[in-house]
């Protein structure tokens, strides 16, 4: 069986593209789909499309319905969500995801120093592991993908 | 109809309140849900019932997930989910709950300053209102809830 | 059992008062909810209460999400949609309404005139009963709840 | 992954064949669903296969069950629908597919004129984005494509 | 728990009033749904609310889907659908209601003679209980409604 | 988008070859999905595998669950179900499937002679068309197919 | 709000009564549901009510389907599962209980002696909270009940 | 149509291998999906990957989360879920895996002694085939493979 991933979360570490190798290394059977990690891109594609706005509420609204249009069906497709949260920036995008896999019964593996465990625990408490490298999460994805 | 609404999010100020005062005041039709709400016996009451833990992680743990057989009762069960998000903390909890909500298809309502608009693009652009104030929360469930 | 009723449609003729009245007459066993049939009240309550808008469309966008807010409620609990639709303006709310309970599962009447009967042809087709006015939708209801 | 669109709405002018041609030239991984768009064909397909009716709302609604058999399964396979809205005909079932994408949880693009901005209100409130073109859907569909 | 029970199939014999009387006798907490067993009311229904139609077809088809929108939210809000086949007529509707009792996973009692066994079996294979009497059908009830 | 259809009911006439035929000549892409037609090897299979049975009720019983093993995995994945009574037998079983698809959401077609219509007034009203040969099934999978 | 909660697993012990007991003194709004505990009543109720079997096989199954009627409707309308695990007799009707919950997804909670950790390991994992003595359930149903 | 099966329970025999080799020889159709069976490697591949534990229990618990990730996407995809209980050990996962397919709806097949029907008797209740020899197995999937 493919599983199909989701990788959700920070944006300013290499860690998808180290999963993405690991998977590639090990031949694992495993569809990898993520965001749009562009940041810039990702901010300004609603005004970009449809239209300047003057109010900032109005443009990051625009630009957040048209990721979501990706991240709605790529999370919702996905048997297995990893999120990836770090020390910068508020990352309630990433809590976001992770609750959106909780409510529609999507098993996550969630990634995050260990500084971080008592701001994380209801969702490290909802996860199937709570790892700290892109290491460990290959070596999972390595072991339930054995023949 | 009677409207079930859980309130979501920050701990450390009197919202809360100030919705359960604006319901009983203007005598709406509203059965309120919260989660525990003080800190220290949400943080301890997996070790004090279960036993200690020498690794803070499994305190952590342990106490998460008897907070979450309340919260996913409570929060399942609601019509409206509102979730306030202030500056202090990570409150990652709060965006998760938002994102449970959103798996769930259950409507959210928002509440945080405009100084996080950026911050909390995606779980505005998936909520039915974004507001700034208890007031502004108690004036639409009054206008929702007229006869 | 009670029944649970949601009329959406036409605001500019007393159909729902007419199907109340009926309901009263045979002590019918059976909820009405209706969305908020004030033009003026819901066309508004969105800058009302959230702050105006230079947009036109974001000042519909809030209001139709707060009126939504209790349409996703109400209609989401009920067991049996009416929609009465009437040939003065385009009314795709109603037509939106009657799509929502198909792709919900949750029956529906529809109540028109017989010129509109080519237009309506999709949701005629979907519906339990094609009624023309409100005495009838009246007979229905009462069949339906006898003991 | 391949998006399933289903293109839903207006059949007198050729957007959809102004989508579909973007999507070849911008080569992306797109099945493209619509409904039988040949308005005679469509109107007269229940009594040309089961027997001329009489009455014309029979007529209908022979045909308007046998096109659902084909919406139904497309639509309710498709990860986003895209509806488009002219100012000619009451356009109720393009309205309809619009309720039934939000009744089973698919993210819709909507598309038309600013001048139906006010009667579009709740079915743009329930979308992802409400475009005027074509070449916006197809900008869309272009940015949550990218690997 | 109270339980809610929906009583289909043959209605020209007196087991759902059995079946009363032994909940009543018993004083068992459970609520009896039943279709309209009045044969003549039942067939003719939609023609005398909805007008009269040459076809015997369509005269049927409008007061099947009467009936089915007590049929469909009765059967669809019931604990245990309780079905009844007799030797008489085809009773296609109970074999109908069994299966939509299937397909929504609500356990069913089948009520028939042994001489209806082969022609049964799927049905009977799909329940939870096949009696040949009201008093078993009360036995179980009796049962399974002790404190 | 492929179709796939499951023919569910009367064995005894070639129905199902000719569907598959016109859908050959016809060149559409659709799955065709069956029921186990051979009666004997059916009524049997159950005593075969798991050793026979001195009471026919539970020799019923185990082939009716195996045989449900292929039908309920084979319907619960169709896209449309095609279901056939004929005048033989009870056919209790076919209109069981009916109502699965029922409680499923899945569309029906059936097909009999016009001196049913009375008996199947329940599965003809849940239909999305009620045919009565196998051409008129023929010309409807041919129109919902075309490109 | 008021939980309902299910008892399922060991009958052998009073630990039920210790529960009920808990919830009575602590005054808790909590519905609490059981399976029919009695050994020999629930053996034999197949046999009882639909007549005796030859075969033990067909005994058990008469039984096992008359008391799932029970315990699929008790369990489905649960809040929270509560599964006691014993060291006699294998009791895998309690870790079939247990599986239940998690595919409809209903949090439980595991109470058993650390000796049985490792047997209930894949129990434990999916378990909200594993505890040793109704003492500790009790304090959870009071933590997760206040005001 | 192909099956996928998940096959679950037993690890100390080889009926994996017969299947496997049944269904080889049959050229049935059908895809195969199981658990790590391999002891040790499952028991450890939490602190292998995650870091070691002092308490046996989080040690467990680690290990029995990772493996989910795998046996939750397998099972949650299979047509059909087969599970095999032998007398060593308590198998207590193995009737989980039993109880998670009910509370999904997926079809099961057990394998087992007869002198084990008395304590299986809940689960054989909700199993489509009770069989005692991988034989058997292999002619129910054969029979329900054909054309």
């Amino acid at each position: 069986m493919t599983y199909t991933i989701y990788l959700s979360g920070e944006i300013h570490s290499p860690w998808r593209e180290q999963i993405k190798d690991g998977i590639l290394k090990n031949q694992l059977d495993i569809n990898v789909l993520s965001p749009i990690t562009d940041h810039d891109s990702s901010d300004n594609i609603g005004s970009r499309i449809l239209g300047s706005e003057q109010n900032n509420f109005w443009k990051d609204h625009k630009s957040a319905k048209i990721n979501s249009l990706r991240t709605t069906n790529y999370l919702g497709k996905s048997d297995i969500v990893i999120i990836k949260f770090g020390d910068k920036y508020k990352q309630w995008n990433a809590a976001f995801d992770a609750g959106t896999a909780a409510g529609l019964g999507i098993p996550t593996i969630v990634m995050h120093n260990s500084d971080l465990t008592h701001a994380l625990k209801e969702i490290d408490a909802a996860a199937f592991a709570v790892t700290e490298t892109p290491d460990q999460v290959i070596e999972i994805l390595k072991y339930i993908s054995q023949p």
